[in-house]
């Protein structure tokens, strides 16, 4: 049985240094990190090509060959990322409060890091740096394990980088590499109590659902994006079909793609034919409710399920509503609490709509596409939080982290 | 069986109501709550002596009886206290950052309810008008499960509350009670998935444990205190006495006391005795390492389990240490990462410590005894968590909310 409990524990005694390591000292392993990938490159895509070969060998698709394939270009892009993550600000010693007890104690809540980090992640190599440097920049080790696709070029990013930081005077163990990529282990990963502090995964649907299901270390959940456009009888049409054309056809398989559009009755037979005559461009498949099918003759009749399901795909649902309170109602019941935006004049029920709806973010007049971590100017992005507790929507380094109060006293008793 | 899902669907549906409530509202109901309580003490007096007679029968001991008890001047107390609620600021609606997006947008992150906040606690029936208080001003919705001993108190005090809320105009169920006490509810409570955004322990240990092993819904832990404090070679041993006799002996039973003192070699021969002077008033009974023992000669000898132990009683661990890097060692093998404290002259090691001890609360020079949201300026006060997410130290209201990303635009696409 691989033994999981010895990384678990070098990663923990890293990471007990690591908090202790100031900005520069972080900055300049990152630094080192950025130059080693540039000068070890040649080894990167040696161990690359050996696992493209056995990918191809084993059937792989082409769209998962080309996310596993690295070149000089995307490894000078991975040392870029890194390079972007140093000029970050430094989420750790932020004050957020701090004030004097009437006593006369100073009492500071601070920013510190979480501790240990795992990542569980699938096919692309550039994770385990990306992974690595953010975890690094937040005062985090990491416990890194990647898709077993991808080992033999992981194995090199992560030796390389090890160096790396070990040269630029800090533990080698502040990156940690699963070595080996079963399944079994991956679930006592997840199990890895007392070792992590936090563990994201980072992929598509399924990977999260094993892993919010089987882990008992703490997790956030992230990805999950069944999004909604209500078009009020008050919108602008001509507004709303853009939106929601850009919203769905720019990047069909992310999570803040929209995946339903709810339109008022009195709105709909003006709006439906003038949405359908955007989305026409990409072929975008129109699934509608009955009086959709009405007004769109070509439209697919959309089931129960289709209003529950995250497509990431060309395919669009449509349902129409006969007031603002069943768009609302229709929202609560199939939202996973990622994007949900209204387009609308009517300045009430703008108000209403941020109010009333249950997500992480709530758009008026805007495409629910701007939920990210850089467009919301978080800097860097670790993924997009659709749970409630500790991180909600688009995280960035201070999702990394957490509080540590510090009291400073003259012999003060209570 | 109990139908702990129409319970779940009542409270989930409530709190959307609740989630757009204005402060104002929240508040109204809030001060009905208080005038009911005043107003209808004598059928609160009347099911609490149900409830004492029956407990009486059952064997109780009287310090448990005290904790069930209810009498007039309680009664106004706990009235007293959801006033002081009333008076708190606020948690939702704050904008804790905003700015606009290069291309006009605003964005907003704002502070809103998590939705529906489950609370398990044992025989004090205070904290059923405490949790639902403290859930209403959040603006969350709240599911109670007490203990079985104070049943018919909860019931009547619930049965209260409910008529004040809905009186004030806003749902009843707002706030529900769990009308079976059985421990297989309780469990089924646990796993209340999608109906329960939050559930928080409060009572001892052995309901902490059991919550966080059975939970599926997310849970904060609280409560947990091994404490430490570290009298350091360079320290004022009169001071250092001081704060450890408070932090042990003002009130034993309590998580922010001290559990076990390390103290440095060169400092323990004179320290220790004047300690001992210090705790004796309260016969504190010493648990030593060999090293104590030579000086103390009326310690016990500490087992590995001692320094493990949260006593939670007149009994105190010592243990002499050759150096500040054993102290920080013993800490990080023991801690509970609740407060932990160094009591130095030094300004390098009163640094070294801050950034080295992984807790909740790290002091200089002052008593843990301080670590409590009243002491530390938060109001009231939900529990102490010592977990690393979403809340660490003392729970505030801000606890009880999570976060929403508002985006205003006039029809930005991506």
């Amino acid at each position: 049985m691989y033994d999981l409990v010895s990384l678990g524990k070098s990663a923990k005694m890293a990471s007990t240094l690591l908090r202790a390591a100031s900005e520069q000292e972080r900055n300049r392993a990152l630094s080192a990190i950025a130059g080693a990938l540039r000068e070890r490159r040649e080894e990167i895509l040696a161990a690359n090509r050996i696992d493209l070969e056995n990918a191809r060998v084993a059937g792989m698709r082409n769209a998962m060959l080309d996310r596993l394939t690295l070149d000089q270009d995307r490894i000078e892009k991975i040392a870029g990322a890194v390079e972007e993550i140093i000029r970050l600000r430094d989420p750790i010693g932020v004050v957020e409060h701090g004030h004097n007890h009437p006593n006369g104690m100073q009492i500071l809540r601070t920013r510190v890091p979480l501790g240990v980090v795992a990542m569980i992640y699938e096919a692309r190599p550039n994770v385990t740096v990306d992974a690595a440097a953010l975890c690094l920049k937040s005062g985090n080790a990491c416990i890194l394990r990647g898709g077993k696709e991808a080992f033999g070029t992981n194995r090199a990013l992560a030796a390389i980088m090890r160096a790396a930081v070990e040269h630029a005077g800090l533990p080698a163990d502040c990156i940690g590499l699963v070595e080996d990529t079963s399944r079994e282990t991956a679930e006592r990963l997840m199990k890895l109590d007392g070792y992590i502090d936090l563990l994201v995964p980072r992929g598509g649907a399924g990977l999260i659902k094993t892993v919010v299901k089987t882990a008992t270390v703490p997790v956030i959940e992230t990805g999950a994006g069944n999004c909604h456009i209500y078009v009020d009888s008050e919108a602008d049409l001509a507004m709303a079909a853009r939106i929601v054309d850009n919203a769905k056809t720019s990047r069909p398989s992310v999570c803040n793609a929209v995946e339903t559009v709810l339109v008022h009755q009195e709105a709909a037979g003006d709006f439906l034919p003038m949405m359908k005559a955007a989305l026409d461009a990409h072929n975008v498949e129109i699934r509608g409710c009955p009086k959709t099918r009405v007004i769109l003759k070509t439209a697919v009749a959309a089931t129960e399920e289709d209003y529950a399901t995250e497509f990431n795909d060309y395919i669009l649902a449509v349902k129409v509503v006969a007031s603002f309170e069943e768009a609302v109602g229709h929202i609560a019941a199939y939202s996973s609490g990622h994007s949900e935006a209204i387009v609308t004049k009517n300045v009430e029920k703008a108000r209403r709509f941020v109010r009333e709806v249950d997500a992480a973010a709530v758009y008026v007049n805007a495409s629910t596409r701007f939920t990210d971590g850089g467009e919301f100017g978080l800097g860097a992005e670790i993924g997009i939080s659709t749970q409630k507790l500790h991180a909600r929507g688009p995280m960035g380094l201070t999702e990394l982290t957490t509080v540590k109060y510090v009291v400073n006293g003259d012999g003060q008793i209570r």
